[in-house]
């Protein structure tokens, strides 16, 4: 992996500033949680919780497998490192109150970096009154110059009820809000080299999940939800596998996520990927999915993408198993992370 | 760093079974957390929080800085990366209630040793009530082989005012409960290549924090109060720092740690070390430190080692600054994390 804009170890290194001067340039960007009383800085955050319960949920994100450091600046990677804790906050009904941050990084990281993704991840938070209140920062392994971020968020449910994966019944509605295929499309646009169309390269640094949407849904009744991280067809296999039910997804809706004059289908016709198969199969973008009763008023933004049927647990398109549709695309279903 | 306990990939290896796989094996040795309305396997954990606050702290174990195979079993590092973490709510005067785990771990990993991991974690939280409620799990970098443990603590309050670090008076009593010095001696005998006295060896592998000590300098009035990880006078210069004091201790009570019929002595007998820079720098016991108004009575456990001055922020020991008490055992003060 290349790191054109890492210089070698000197003053502005975390190796030269040491512990407590990362801590404190990272801090003074941290941004203020409306809810922590106690701060970063002591052995621990306190984080009021009016709900009585707090949602709580971890991500880590490593260098060269979630991100690269030439692809995407360090306000991506906070951008980035936010929104996936985030967006699991919003796929239970709640709202992110607080992030804490565990990090580990060559002593020659930039302290500039550590700011970069500091700011970026402050700047993802602030809309909803939260901010990094904690956190823990080493060196990396002897054997390794890359960045390991494991990111984990607290959330307030605000008096809703949870809304977990199993609650999925025959007869339900499937509906999906937010982006699906974005950060895929982006990803192989990178990959090949390129930098535009800005959009989905955007897309893949800086995810837009429709964090609003997992509270409405919520509020709307949803049965069951999740976050789409590692593609629609894995994520919906991992609800209907917890509901012990079938989603059957119509081919046709999905289809319409390629907007015939968006930037997938013109990546696409320019040789750069089967649009389609991002939209199934591509993660990252962080929609949320989620089955609601068929009587519900679907919230603003959801499209109803499908229906609930009873039958051995998984996913089908047009009554087609997923693992078959996503063979006829060319790829699998979701992220293999141990590949 | 060698690694006897670890086969080439195969079977029983996290690339074999893969993430979904891992994470099963290791949510059946999780344990329950009496607060968790949802544990692991959803998009967030919801832990009930009876206080209305939630405690929160976040440590980074990192392989080869924090812990080495060949050298502490898994279960021994899961105790001790839990450890850490249920210290540092103790030292807020909490209990804990919960952990989350980002784990960073190479495709060869063994499984059995992940789940060894786990079950040290779960043996160490139990007494507390407290289980891991969920994490995540990921490759390591392209470029490592080492695992990367971040562990994420929440803890309750039980309606106590939480003990910060900035809260110490001139006039006030400085107490130390826990083992000062024990993990630090039982790493310089494991580096040296042997394996006793068994009990240092232990405390290294396994840290015993007197996790109740924090609550009860809480409800005794504690006003300030931190947990030793980086070592007596680091950790004490922390606190010194946060409250502007001088926190002057007394060298004959810490030398008194060094029992003349214990380990440390007999190590530093053996020519294994300094005994006293042991319990003046020595980290990872997790030992408590608070600081108490003088008429207050010292809760069980705790030993009175100092007072509290006016001055400009800082330790001494019999008034001496810790910088040149430190130099003069031939130590730095507490650790350097990006040496």
């Amino acid at each position: 992996m290349t790191r054109p804009h890492l210089p070698a170890d000197g003053a502005d290194t975390v190796g030269a500033v040491g512990e407590f001067g990362v801590i404190d340039r990272v801090v003074a960007r941290a941004g203020t949680a409306a809810l922590a009383d106690v701060g970063p800085g002591d052995d621990a955050a306190v984080v009021r919780t009016p709900d009585g319960r707090v949602v709580a949920s971890t991500d880590v994100l490593v260098e060269g497998r979630h991100f690269r450091r030439d692809w995407s600046s360090a306000e991506d990677v906070g951008h980035k490192a936010a929104a996936a804790n985030l967006a699991d906050v919003a796929a239970m009904g709640a709202v992110p109150t607080a992030l804490l941050v565990g990090l580990a990084c060559p002593a020659g990281t930039p302290t500039a970096w550590l700011e970069g993704v500091a700011a970026g991840m402050a700047a993802e938070c602030a809309p909803h009154g939260a901010a990094v209140v904690g956190g823990d920062t080493v060196a990396s392994a002897p054997d390794s110059a890359a960045v390991v971020l494991s990111v984990t968020v607290l959330g307030d449910l605000q008096g809703r009820t949870p809304v977990t994966r199993d609650g999925a019944r025959p007869g339900d509605v499937v509906a999906v809000a937010g982006r699906l295929g974005w950060s895929a499309c982006g990803w192989a646009v990178l990959r090949r080299g390129f930098t535009s169309p800005h959009a989905v390269v955007t897309a893949h640094r800086r995810p837009s999940p429709p964090y609003a949407a997992g509270p409405a849904a919520a509020d709307a009744g949803a049965t069951a939800m999740c976050d789409v991280s590692d593609g629609l067809l894995a994520d919906a296999g991992h609800l209907a596998e917890a509901s012990s039910v079938v989603l059957d997804l119509d081919r046709g809706t999905l289809q319409s996520f390629v907007e015939p004059e968006g930037p997938l289908a013109q990546v696409a016709a320019a040789g750069g990927g089967n649009a389609l198969a991002w939209v199934l199969t591509g993660g990252e973008d962080h929609a949320i999915l989620a089955t609601f009763p068929a009587a519900a008023d679907l919230p603003a933004g959801f499209v109803r993408i499908g229906v609930v049927e009873a039958g051995p647990a998984g996913v089908r398109v047009d009554g087609i198993p997923a693992a078959d549709v996503a063979e006829g695309l060319g790829e699998v279903p979701g992220h293999v992370h141990f590949g």
